[in-house]
């Protein structure tokens, strides 16, 4: 390993850039968002993401081939950064050793206003990083369209959520919006569906999901807000058969997109 | 708060038998195991079960009113500790200051031999205890009547399983199996359905799920054992139309046993 530049020091830009991103002000004002794992990273790659860092730790790059690889092909952007400061910037106890940082996407809120079909998952204030993070990644191999989120909403584009999501918080549209949104959506012919924790409600089974729908999620404790019950078409329930009084919103998500697939 | 002796000591008998607990070889010594947190203890008391130790944080019991009333129905059981060491014994970072032991529940192999109908889940070594308890919350939602284990699969009574699983695996059996015992269990009519990373098995809406049986999933990483797969009657899939590669077995499982209750 001969002739390769090992940062050794917290106050390079690179670091600084790099630690920054772990707070939401700063992937704000910069855009910018970190993705960390071996998968994920490649996975990024082999999508043809564009990476403005790839940052390996020193212990890694030299031990491990498949990293090599991936250095040799991607130098122009890729920066070694040695151990103990590496593990500074990762978001996990025991850290892979690689790190990309990439721009945070950008959509519009009216991108499905002319199509017959589109599947979204909306977030009424999820709490949770996991949760929303595996939720995403549900999403994504559901092949749902779009995930909107209300404002209050953990960030997305957090080190945690990216983690959990692994990495398909970059590969879905993620596009904030207003609860008075969805009027104009219904206008738009989709079909809001909201999930309630309620037996009167419409079990999860019955419910005619039309292929231009949002599927709304709420909050773990709350539950989806009274606003968007009003505004919504129809309210979901999925039984609870058992001692537990409710799913985890990660499961619950996931039983009701892939029953909307169903023909 | 007069009157009311609170532990100093991490000698104490008591203190070392919860800490011990965290270990599976002691949990397998005394039969015991800890369940954590104000929700997950009210429950397990509301459903009757047996408490061997109701341990409390001198500050939450001191603090928080729905702790008392708790402590005043169960004193016999209750015993209040310093909250620096109460810390110690906790799995979480911040911990609620309430921890219950109860024994482990034990459950034969043959309980469902004469039984026409039911559901079981397989955990074919699952690995993550955060998947498992997932799982194991799910299945009691879902009604399941087991969990079956196969060796190699994480202790299902660790702290971070119980913690994930929300108390639920002192509410479903869980019963340790070996591969070959699934012979006898084809012969008392369980139908036995693995779950397959494989596009040519079975679309998971596609099966026939009778009102016997025991739906497989497989460790994280290798997925369900061939000698399970060939024992299996069928083998279902979940389809994937996104950028995933898979979805975390969590969801998988969840997906097909709700999908195995509808009518």
């Amino acid at each position: 390993m001969l002739n390769k530049v090992v940062i050794e020091s917290k106050d390079n830009s690179k670091i600084k850039l790099i630690s920054s991103l772990k707070n939401k002000k700063h992937r704000d004002k910069y855009n910018l968002m970190i993705i960390e794992g071996f998968r994920a990273v490649t996975q990024l790659l082999d999508a043809n993401i564009k990476l403005e860092i790839l940052a390996f730790s020193e212990k890694s790059l030299n031990e491990i081939e498949s990293y090599r690889t991936v250095y040799e092909k991607n130098k122009e952007i890729a920066v070694i950064i040695k151990d103990n400061i590496f593990s500074q910037l990762s978001d996990t106890v025991n850290t892979q050793g690689i790190i990309a940082v990439t721009s945070i996407p950008e959509y519009s809120k009216d991108m499905f206003d002319e199509k017959a079909k589109a599947r979204v998952l909306l977030f009424d204030r999820i709490q949770d990083p996991g949760n929303a993070g595996t939720l995403i990644r549900t999403a994504d191999a559901a092949g749902f369209d779009a995930i909107f989120v209300i404002k209050g909403t953990v960030d997305l584009y957090s080190p945690k959520v990216s983690r959990s999501a692994m990495g398909a918080n970059l590969y879905i549209p993620i596009i904030e919006i207003e609860e008075e949104d969805l009027i104009n959506f219904k206008k738009n012919k989709f079909k809001i569906l909201a999930t309630a924790l309620d037996e009167n409600a419409k079990t999860y089974d019955k419910v005619n999901y039309e292929e231009k729908c949002i599927i709304v999620l709420g909050n773990e404790a709350n539950g989806v807000s009274k606003t968007i019950l009003e505004i919504s078409d129809e309210r979901i329930y999925i039984p609870i058969y058992g001692k537990a009084e409710s799913l985890n919103v990660g499961i619950a998500g996931a039983i009701v997109m892939y029953k909307s697939l169903e023909k």
